[in-house]
């Protein structure tokens, strides 16, 4: 039985809402599901103060104690070196170790992703692990990989992204063949920069994607791919324009309903149809953004998570290890033959 | 009074509305104001038909023949080395000629950007000319240079795209002192890829621009920048995905009205608040994208732009003679030593 369990190491310190919502999130996933056993990394007693709120099976919850923290704003790689005594080392750690399948934190991004690669370790074969968060379209979701902090990528690292996003994809989420992109500014083949056209053919090869050729960001929306490949810093202005541009229209909409006497009243009977259709527009339920090509998972929920969110991520986690997405990528991913 | 007319080139065969649109923004423009004066360059027979729908200063308004025309998925290079009768090819070379101080077109965006170093030639010092589109926000409106098809570039371009952009800003859309920040995936100096961290210093110790220092794209649409500073393809994404997200976003609200009947009478009151909330979120009421850093205006206009687009885009070019955009931009790029 221990065999079949799905261990996921919790950074209860990490993000706006910890450890209130983390803890409480983690009490919703194992009480919902026989298989999930949970660490929870943080200062104990408030972790515990926490979880006595709660019923829960108690040997699959432990509390782990780790009394320090990173901060928004420390420099990733030094804070992961020196803070040995953190809930995000401490709990990556054990993902190196074995004795976690996967670590989840709604922490600094820059020290889940430094830790990842310092602590956990890419997969053999992997040059870079790209952040891979599903972005939320007319149609579904989108994996929009990569969004990390690696930034002036090579074309080798996006045929990787575009293999392990194209995996995740199909064992993940349960998209048969998804379309596979790459982010550019025309359709033809032709036109890009320098990495895009080196990259274009290159994806074109690869033998195990359905490549369907360049995505313009006008399209990613109306939900033209699948799977979008792009360079990171293209990801995040992409992830971050989609975060703040919907909360401005929102707003937007908002203040016209308002602005009336008239549409005060319309509002009123508009939203609850309102609120249930961009209910669909969200991709929280699908858990958070995985690290891919580490040696275990290491998910990044939003730091502004709820409970449910850390439910749905360590779901996640679970169909993660179930679909043994690692050793797909390992099969699937050609080891370069460099030294 | 010839000295202070505007003489606007004007394509009247480009665009999904061409020419009636066209025709009907431009006859609106001049009988609006007294010192702008066109020539509409396209098919001389249709366009005549248009015109004679309306009563207009007949002196202000000439019409030249030209029987080719460029359509969106020609190589731009190739069209205009080729097509010398088109009607971007004929009024771009007005503009060289200094017959026309301005052309404007709502044709291939590829065409105009490459007929307009081409054909009206770059602003001695100026090493690549970006284009310039308004994108709305919370608060107003940012410029976003550059949008333009010209990939790769370097750190020195992107500090004649600041300047060129806070002369616009200044004296076109009237905004004092305009905050200038470059698109970053972090807020701190030393983020981002290596355009950026190499063209940042270079911004801070700019004399004759108000540097904020990084924007990151989420706070891009909260209006955190007046002038937003980035190469052509992220510039594309951003530009793009504005357009895509916007569509999608609305067309969502929109189900969520549809979806219940209770919704469906809310819908019904709310409408004339919400559209014209929405209506303030719209960069067009001042005018097209410029090209920004060519011996004379080239603006290029959307492909769906209706007659009121045509008509603020004549504006924008009387805006930007009377303001001497041109003599701005010669007084305040360096020229380069190189030879």
């Amino acid at each position: 039985m221990q065999k079949d369990m799905v261990r996921v190491a919790v950074d209860a310190m990490g993000g706006d809402n910890a450890p209130e919502q983390i803890v409480k999130g983690v009490v919703e996933a194992v009480n919902e599901s026989a298989d999930i056993q949970v660490s929870l990394f943080g200062l104990e007693d408030a972790v515990k103060v926490e979880l006595q709120k709660y019923t829960y099976p108690s040997e699959r919850i432990t509390v782990v104690n780790a009394a320090e923290s990173i901060s928004m704003d420390e420099p990733p790689v030094m804070a992961i070196r020196r803070k040995k005594d953190s809930s995000i080392v401490k709990g990556l750690q054990t993902v190196r170790e074995g004795t976690a399948d996967a670590f989840v934190s709604a922490g600094s991004s820059g020290a889940i992703l430094a830790g990842g690669q310092l602590l956990v370790g890419r997969i053999k074969g992997i040059e870079r692990p790209p952040l891979a968060p599903l972005i939320p379209t007319e149609s579904g979701v989108s994996l929009l990989v990569d969004c990390g902090a690696n930034v002036d990528a090579r074309p080798s690292h996006l045929v990787q992204f575009a293999k392990m996003g194209a995996i995740y994809m199909e064992s993940v989420v349960g998209i048969k063949n998804p379309r596979v992109a790459i982010v550019n500014i025309g359709t033809e083949e032709e036109k890009g920069n320098m990495l895009v056209k080196e990259t274009f053919p290159l994806l074109k090869a690869c033998p195990n994607i359905n490549f369907i050729g360049s995505i313009e960001a006008r399209e990613i929306p109306h939900g033209g791919a699948d799977v979008i490949v792009c360079e990171a810093f293209v990801g995040n202005v992409i992830l971050k324009l989609y975060e703040g541009l919907a909360g401005t229209l929102l707003a937007k909409v908002k203040e016209g309903l308002m602005s009336t006497l008239r549409s005060k009243i319309g509002a009123v009977l508009i939203k609850p149809a309102l609120k249930s259709t961009m209910k669909g527009f969200d991709a929280s339920q699908y858990g958070g953004a995985p690290l891919l090509g580490l040696k275990g998972l290491v998910v990044k929920v939003h730091g502004n998570s709820k409970s449910t969110e850390v439910k749905n991520a360590l779901n996640q986690c679970r169909t993660f290890k179930q679909q043994n997405i690692n050793e797909k990528i390992k099969q699937y991913i050609d080891v370069p033959t460099a030294t």
